[in-house]
């Protein structure tokens, strides 16, 4: 998989980069990452990439030309051009999975916090949005995008440490429990000391709905429920009614 | 406001922020970060922060002791503890704003990918999310957080520039334009060059209702509508059943 991130601030980029694990995943060639730097696209002076709105208004827009002209510089038939904006569709585990599986170049393009100019629309497949809040630049937007795609490639981390992910059949992850057995009073759950691994997945199974119920019940909704789950769920919505 | 971030990865934390709008505001003394390297804060031998999980599972999992340690070295009666996590609340500019306007030093645990000890929630005033993805490590999370707080700030960025955002009265901002007039034969809309405030406002304002309308249709079911915005509505609504 190749990422190219156009951006007013490579070094943003480069420097979390190489403190990471995406870096890990460059060096064992699972990855290629090239940082396109927009002020090398413009052809106004004083590499100039934003102007103020038409219309009135504080803040600088970004301009279509160059944005243009550094897609167009990479650009091949396999590529794929997302935009990061607080507009966009909202990125998510599913999402995150389907580019991974469907693409093999990503160009992305980093959002500008004062926004961009809607004509730049027109040149982008996909515009996407980390979350409902607005950051100052598109530069964690689009790391967010290559980190979260990166882990789920082959080789990258263990393949067990991803099957048990929050958001996989929309469930949240059980709770997990290391070293100490005790601390400060606080105990490690009997069943997970006691080898049993029947009845630790069942234990591990129940928590993941009990996360998942307490934390994000929307995400319940849509979930393939087995005879057990359905059990344990209808339990769960009996003690809180205090039955 | 301080920030102070506690991270297995201090050196991504710090070459971003030097590398950010961020570091603007701590220039300017309008914001303070402390970074708290998690090894700093274990007594275990190696420096050893984490560990596998009880009930046999790959992946290691952050220990409880040394988070408690990192968090009790920084801890004041006027902080408040945040974990970045997959399965914490979901991360708002209402959420934004809330944190921005009440308290006045954040720590911030960064999430590990593999995990935590279940315990540590027990010391966690706010578990949050950024986002239903999942991520190597809760460094971009802390980022987000950090620059999405730091930016409403008084005095960060100019104030004309966040009273437009998007998500602002629950609406996505209206398009911008900027140089050129015309690009590859698209147009800026004639009613931004015309000098007309009114007209402008109106078009904004429409603009800003499109786009909620087009892209995040869920975010228009929370808002208070002036009878001219309730009638543009209506306009759209008609348009798509092609009245």
């Amino acid at each position: 998989m190749k990422f190219s991130i156009i951006t007013l601030f490579p070094n943003l980029i480069s420097s979390y980069i190489s403190e990471s694990i995406i870096k890990r995943a460059i060096d064992k060639q699972k990855i290629e990452i090239d940082i396109i730097d927009l002020r090398q696209h413009t052809t106004y002076s004083h590499n100039q990439v934003d102007d103020y709105q038409f219309g009135g208004g504080k803040g600088m827009v970004l301009m279509v030309e160059p944005v243009v002209n550094a897609i167009n510089s990479c650009k091949t038939k396999d590529s794929v051009v997302l935009l990061t904006s607080p507009q966009g569709k909202t990125w998510s585990q599913n999402l995150v999975k389907t580019f991974k599986n469907n693409y093999q170049h990503l160009i992305i393009v980093c959002g500008h916090y004062e926004g961009f100019d809607e004509r730049i629309l027109d040149y982008i497949d996909f515009e996407v949005s980390v979350g409902d809040y607005v950051i100052t630049g598109g530069e964690l937007a689009s790391l967010i995008v290559v980190d979260s795609i990166t882990r789920l490639i082959e080789g990258v981390i263990a393949n067990e440490s991803h099957q048990n992910d929050s958001f996989e059949n929309n469930l949240l992850d059980h709770p997990v429990y290391t070293k100490p057995v005790e601390f400060d009073g606080k105990k490690v759950p009997e069943v997970l000391l006691s080898g049993h691994h029947a009845n630790i997945e069942k234990f591990r199974q129940q928590g993941r709905i009990k996360n998942t119920y307490d934390k994000r019940p929307d995400l319940l909704e849509t979930n393939n429920w087995s005879a057990d789950d359905l059990d344990y769920l209808k339990k769960l919505q009996k003690k809180l009614k205090g039955d």
